[in-house]
């Protein structure tokens, strides 16, 4: 083939655009402060400033980059930003970035062990030490009956969970004819919605999942479980799974998964714990208490993507019985079979999970863990709570604020006294001004304030400003007259 | 709080660090071809380097670096390496590289629209500019009544495409009550075992996917799909989904999506293609006959990640209704509800996928198509199928060999004459050597040599070694006498 222009990227090239988007992304995250937290994009703006087709001919990466950013800037939900106080954090940080540019650099396809053994044995490890750290069942080790592995999302680990569950139930009937409308699944009706979304998407019906009630603190009551899942047996249904929730999205409600658990456990059902955000505070000594009862479970789930510092894909799942796992997911066609898969000895995480592909996400979590330590990490878990406790005294201490719910760690649930539309109306004045974005929930029926501390940059300063911008918006929306 | 040190990366480290990851990736490519593609690790010998927890005090990110160099790079399969030829490619660029590490650096959550419009619009965006080039129908745009979406991976594409399908047919009940074991689908013998593991998944029964024998080309047979289907109506059962593969993963056989969409259309069942390597020829326009029919189809989903220079993972995903998708897969929280989405005039992509979060993968996409350009791209999917047709030349005039599927593209199946045992020694002897990484399949019960042309930097002396090194290990395997 004749000499041609090679339109790939040269090294020499990479390593110059490269220091370009380590210089963008280093200047972003010291003005980040300064955009507004919350884009003020209207529908369709960004999408219209991007044009109608592919070039013909390919352009310079440093016109792309300069016109990304005058394009995508001004469409950004600044999720780093010190002010981001809505839903819950997505936090980032300097060498979890890097490990997903390595990752990206290294370009490995982890579907199997043989195809990337190092992307196999960091995630199997990292996950085995993360497991201690958590004070995490043995079972949960590699080295017993279990283990660990990286999903994209809790989401997609409740749905792992749910049909590992669903087929130790119908002993892999199910996987191979179908469901039959018969199983369910207990939550609270504080869970995430992705349990009712699951439940959809694994053929078992959404009407099948039993949302029990939950008491005052807005966990749920074991009590109202138990009797739900003899009513259903009595009424000829087969009960399968139940999930419990360590921080619920809405007001960080803790469930009691040790009374929840024994029911399980004397039920026969699969016991899922949800621990999305608030997990990460067990490494703490004085939180690991929201552990207590974990031995019961048979699969747990946190997001190091959310609170501990690793960028959005890293959500971590462990199972005690891998074999009922892997027995759910495994397909084995000819063109991936190989010498290391027939052994046994190894790990192939395609089978743990929904798609097959994967890529490197261990590095970055690996890199977290060894720059931060865990003193570093703890610090940070520590500073967030005292932060969301100074704001709870602050609301406590004026007459126009209530704390709506408990706040166990590190999101706090309040309301201006008065009506919905009041509180409604002090949020939208609050993230129209772009210095912080908050959102919200209903709780009793009522339209309440959610401000979540968990940004890697947020200080004190950033919470008392909040606090005075709130104050601030009541005050004036008080004085016009509402 | 008292001032106290922080554990972050400060942006000049970060600055620093992040010019050794990238001059470390740069490294890494200049030497890819130096190491075994084929990972020489021992299971467990990676995990075992590791150590067993998580460090007390946070480490240096340098010596984290040199230490994760030292430890991952023995168990890599270099995956960007020009000599890999196995499974399908999962190429990777300087564009998308750096479009991944700007992704991380925005840490933006655009799991609604509202959350980071610009992830949104880029990605729809990008996704009807890319519909354009491949030719698909304009019900497949968003301005149409469809649109397109970045899923992690084609399996999770046609586990999307296979619950909108079984909603539709059910009108959302299934959604509701669950799986009665009624439906089914169909494909042929040779489809991804994806779609196998989908019907479990969504609790349709794998054995409720019927896979239609293929012709002697490996391309499924539509006259015996039709009678199928007839049989299946005749026993009580509702068809309701048939895929058809442009390129399957085992021979690259090419279904006649013509004759299956106008069966399909006929029939009531949703039509899902899945051009997940093969769909990037498509931007070619000698090869956008590949598309004849397409209009027929519901669904299309093709791999950027695997053939078109865009690191893993990027797999665009269309619907031609996309209100069948959301539908099919839509919840709606308070604590997520909010002024755009009430307003109707935007997508919110949580609905069109599993997972409820999602990062912004639309930038590498949209990096690549700029960098590349529509001539760039051509150039190197023309110059991949011209080096896969060389070796076919090659290995026709070698009458030690015989190939044993046409090579539509670029992948070359091909066999040793003899004994499967021989070729499997073929394999692993020039696996073992390092140099170049082939993998296998079965085809009419025989082993059968893959040897796909796609990495991005594999050019015509890579593929003339591969063929060298095939030739020298048969003759050095008969010379002994096997």
């Amino acid at each position: 083939m004749a000499e041609q222009k090679s339109y790939h990227m040269s090294p020499e090239d990479f390593r110059r655009h490269g220091r370009e988007v380590i210089d963008w992304i280093a200047d972003y995250h010291e003005n980040v402060a300064r955009y507004p937290v919350l884009s003020r994009a209207r529908p369709g703006e960004i999408g219209d400033s991007l044009g109608d087709e592919v070039p013909e001919d390919g352009e310079d990466f440093t016109a792309i980059l300069q016109d990304a950013t005058e394009r995508i800037l001004p469409g950004m939900t600044h999720w780093q930003s010190p002010g981001f106080h809505a839903y819950f954090p997505s936090n980032a940080s300097g060498p979890a970035i890097l490990g997903e540019l390595l990752s990206a650099g290294l370009g490995v396809q982890g579907m199997l062990w043989s195809t990337g053994p190092a992307c196999t044995e960091v995630e199997t490890r990292v996950l085995d030490m993360l497991a201690d750290l958590l004070g995490l069942p043995e079972a949960y080790r590699s080295t017993g009956s279990g283990g660990g592995v990286i999903q994209d999302s809790a989401s997609s680990a409740v749905l792992c969970a749910l049909i590992a569950a669903r087929e130790r139930d119908s002993g892999l009937r199910t996987n191979r004819a179908g469901c039959d409308g018969t199983q369910v699944a207990y939550c609270s009706t504080q869970a995430h919605s992705s349990l009712e979304k699951a439940m959809g998407v694994a053929g078992l019906g959404r009407a099948n999942l039993r949302q029990i009630a939950v008491n005052e603190r807005f966990a749920l009551d074991p009590a109202r479980l138990a009797a739900q899942i003899k009513a259903d047996r009595a009424g000829g249904l087969r009960p399968i799974f139940a999930c419990a929730t360590l921080g619920t999205t809405s007001s960080n409600a803790i469930d009691p998964i040790a009374a929840i658990g024994r029911i399980c456990r004397d039920e026969g059902l699969w016991f899922h714990v949800d621990a999305a955000m608030s997990g990460t505070a067990a490494i703490c000594p004085e939180h690991r208490h929201l552990h207590d009862g974990i031995e019961y479970s048979d699969s747990y789930c946190f997001n190091p993507h959310k609170w501990m510092f690793t960028n959005f894909d890293c959500s971590c799942f462990w199972v005690a019985d891998r074999a009922a796992l892997i027995g759910a997911l495994s397909i084995l066609p000819e063109y991936l079979m190989n010498e290391a898969t027939r052994s046994g000895a190894v790990f192939d995480y395609r089978d743990w999970q929904v798609p097959l592909g994967r890529r490197f996400r261990a590095l970055k979590l690996w890199f977290v863990l060894r720059y931060y330590g865990v003193e570093g990490l703890r610090h940070h878990i520590r500073r967030h709570i005292e932060l969301a406790r100074r704001l709870v005294g602050w609301i406590e201490a004026d007459h126009h604020f209530e704390i709506v719910a408990p706040t166990p760690l590190n999101l706090v649930c309040f309301r201006h006294l008065g009506s919905d539309e009041l509180n409604e109306r002090i949020m939208n004045e609050i993230n129209g001004g772009g210095k912080i974005f908050l959102t919200h929930t209903r709780l009793n029926g009522r339209f309440v304030l959610r401000l979540c501390v968990g940004q890697s940059h947020t200080e004190a300063e950033h919470v008392e400003r909040a606090w005075e911008l709130i104050v601030d918006a009541a005050q004036g929306i008080r004085e016009r007259g509402m």
